[in-house]
Formats: structure tokens, sequence, C-alpha cells
């Protein structure tokens, strides 16, 4: 990577403001219209696609630092995100600003906690920072190469989210208030990367006990119309908690 | 707090060999004759309790240290540690050593990733280091108060073994080989801190496949000897990733 002068420039100001060595970075998984898609930004300059990031201030809590991150790289406001993991080997990160001098913040060792969320990315309206050229997102099928270990970090946010969907349900704020049966299967098909059985997933679905029936409202069609559900809030939110033995 | 010189004296190494502002504190359960414990250690001079912690060298991945750190606060070696938590806010731990000056490593602050695991804690001999007086063993329904925000880290880490419990089988090295209903019942509601109804908790962990019936050998008995389980290893480890959907 090439020297940039903007960054050389920043240096002093983040050794005097921010916890040294610690970063945070967060994936945020957008689902909208049956696609999930993961935010990603493209550092200026280089071309090189990473997650949206950055450091943790002196009077700041940790999960504040990563919510005005992420609303300062990508314009996204009251994401609430979820810490999942710490990235602390050595040299995931030190070697990518090999060109620069050793005192540089930014060539420093840095650990880094993962967060991550799941929203309907119509509701968020990407946009770019002093460091990026591109803030997009980018579909999870065809993933541009990403620098330094970010790659690895949004797998693990990967096998989180699909874990998740084990004990907890999943759904709430991504699919219309009213939703069929094959509407609900296809956002879980969709997280998972895998077609799935429509008996197994009906059985699986129902003993989470947090659905509700309505009356048919598309009636008039020539074929018989489909069963619509909403999730009952309550139990919805109780079941957040995992299973109760 | 009282000052004591041995911190003093250790302030200038640390400086030099550690990651500043970067802790690692773990949480042991222990399991054993139907006892849940978890490992604490009591620091020297203040009669205070806190998870077994420390700090991360310069040239050391985290999860190495996590081990380390273990490993030297109490003796316990091989323990396989799992990241659960960061605790990152302000002021957790900063004011615990307002006695001393502000360029004492210690007073720095100091941002925690919790680690934790579950043994069988015969396997395992505390021992004292220089900072504590005693490491032992305390049942978890009878905690002596712990300093800092410890006492937060610990019940973070028992939600989430909790949480593990409804997606995750759990009783390898904890049970013996061959075990009955009722002793692997018994550790789910030590671990859940209440008793389950007998018929729904057979029919739930019947649910994950992963027990082998065994011919019963307890016979001879004037009562109806209870059937014998051991766990399929095959499908234990499988189940380990979580619900096939």
């Amino acid at each position: 990577m090439e020297k940039d002068e903007k960054i050389i420039n920043m240096s002093k100001e983040l050794w005097a403001e921010y916890m040294p060595h610690l970063s945070v970075d967060s994936v945020v998984f957008g689902f909208h219209e049956n696609q999930l898609k993961v935010l990603l930004v493209r550092m200026a300059g280089t071309g090189l696609w990473l997650l949206p990031g950055g450091y943790v201030r002196k009077n700041e809590d940790v999960a504040d630092a990563a919510e005005r991150v992420l609303q300062e790289r990508t314009g996204a406001e009251r994401i609430y995100l979820q810490q999942f993991g710490v990235f602390g080997n050595l040299n995931r990160s030190e070697d990518f600003f090999q060109a620069y001098d050793d005192d540089l913040w930014h060539k420093q060792r840095f650990i880094s906690i993962g967060f991550y969320a799941l929203v309907d990315h119509s509701t968020v309206n990407p946009k770019v920072d002093i460091y990026s050229d591109r803030c997009e997102w980018q579909s999870i099928v065809s993933l541009p190469e990403m620098g330094m270990d970010h790659r690895t970090i949004y797998d693990t946010a990967l096998t989180v989210l699909r874990q998740q969907l084990s004990y907890k349900p999943i759904g709430m704020n991504l699919l219309p208030e009213r939703f069929t049966m094959t509407e609900l299967q296809t956002l879980y098909e969709t997280i998972l990367g895998k077609t799935l059985n429509r008996g197994n997933f009906y059985r699986r679905i129902m003993r989470f006990g947090i659905l509700v029936k309505h009356e048919d409202l598309r009636k008039g069609g020539a074929h018989k119309a489909p069963n619509l559900y909403s999730f009952d809030p309550v139990k919805y939110h109780e079941s957040l908690q995992g299973i109760d033995w």
C-alpha cells in the first residue's frame, strides 16, 4: 500500500484521543426482498474492501464506540449491535501499514472487537467517510476480496447468526407484519444458505410458539390462498432468552 | 484499598511487556458430584474475591494469554476456554486502585475479555500466585462478594452457559461414561438452577439424537434398574454446531 498523507496527519490526533491497540468492526447484515447482503466500505485509494470499523475514545464505553463508528462510517443510525467475538491474534492488521513509520497509530497491534446486526437494509442509507470512497451493500453470495482479517470476522459473524437461528427467533422487523410460512422459510433459507424441507421447517418453527395464525385475508383467487401469520410480540421477546427447559 | 509495594514494583515491568488497557478474565465452572462451583482467587491483603485474570503479552495471541493466565493463577492446565464477552465500560476497574499514583499500570482503564469453561472440577488443582492468598472453588449458590465488575462478568458467563443448553449438548467429560437419565437431568437442573419436568426433559434431550441406550447392566436389585445411557461421540460433536435446520 502506498503512503497516504491523510493517514499520517491523522495519527497524532488518534494517539491523543483514542484507546491504543483497540478497534471495533461491525458486520451489518441487511435483508430485503429475499436477499441477504453485508455493508462494506472501500478504503480510498486502495480499492480494498473492509468492514466498517474504527476506534474507541478514551472517555467512551466500547459498545457506544461501535454504534458511533458505524454511524460515522455508514450513516446508519439506531442499529442495535451485538458483540460476538474478539479478534486478537498477532499480525492481523500490522502488516497492512508496513509502508509507514513504526510510530504510526494504524501500524500498531490492534485487537478488534466484532459486533453484528441484522436489519432491513432498505432502512439504511450508506454514506462514505474520509477513509473510504465507497460504502455499499454487497450480496453475500459474491463478496469482493477483503483486507486484513475482515473476511474471518465476517465468516465468524455469519456462523454466530446461523447458530442464533437454533435457539432464538428471527424475522421481526425483517418481514412485513403479516407473512406466509413460505416467506418466513425463505428468510431462514437465505441466512442458512440452503433449502429446507417444508414439513420439518413448519414443525420446528411452530415449536417456538411465537406465531399467530390469521383468518385468510387473501381470498378470491383461483387457488387456495396461503395462511398468513404474524409474530406474537410477547412470546417472541420471551423466546429471545432461549429455550425454557 | 491500602497501597501494596509489590503492585507498585510490578507496574514498570507490566508497561514494558504487556498490551496496555487490555485484560483477560476467566469464569471456570466446575461440576462434580452434582454440584456447580466457580473458581475464584482472593486478592492478597484485601480479602476481596476476583475471577482469575491477567494481561496479554505484546507478542501473544489473546486466546493464548487467557490460557496462560489461568494456568499461572490457578494451576489449571489444558482447560479449553471460550471467549464469551467484552467488558468495556468506563470506570469498571480504575477506581479500584485509586490510592496509587496515576501512572500505575493497574490504575489505567482496562477493557476485559471474558472467557469461560465448564470442567469436572476434580481434575483441577488450584494454586495461588503472587497476587492472591487463596484460590478455591466456591459454590454458585453462596458466592462471596466480588471486586470490580467481576460479579457482572460471572453473571454474564452463567447466562451464556444456560443459553448454550438450548442448542448445544453438554455433559461429556462431566458425567461418568454411562449415566442414568436422572443423572443427566440433575446436571441440567444444577446449571439452570431449577427443577425440570421429567417428561419434558426426556423428550427434549432425546430430540438432540445424541444418546445411546444400553442394555440394563444394573440387574438384580429388588426394583427395576434405571436405563443407562452414553453419548454417541460423533453425533455429540455434530450437534455442537447447533440445530441442523
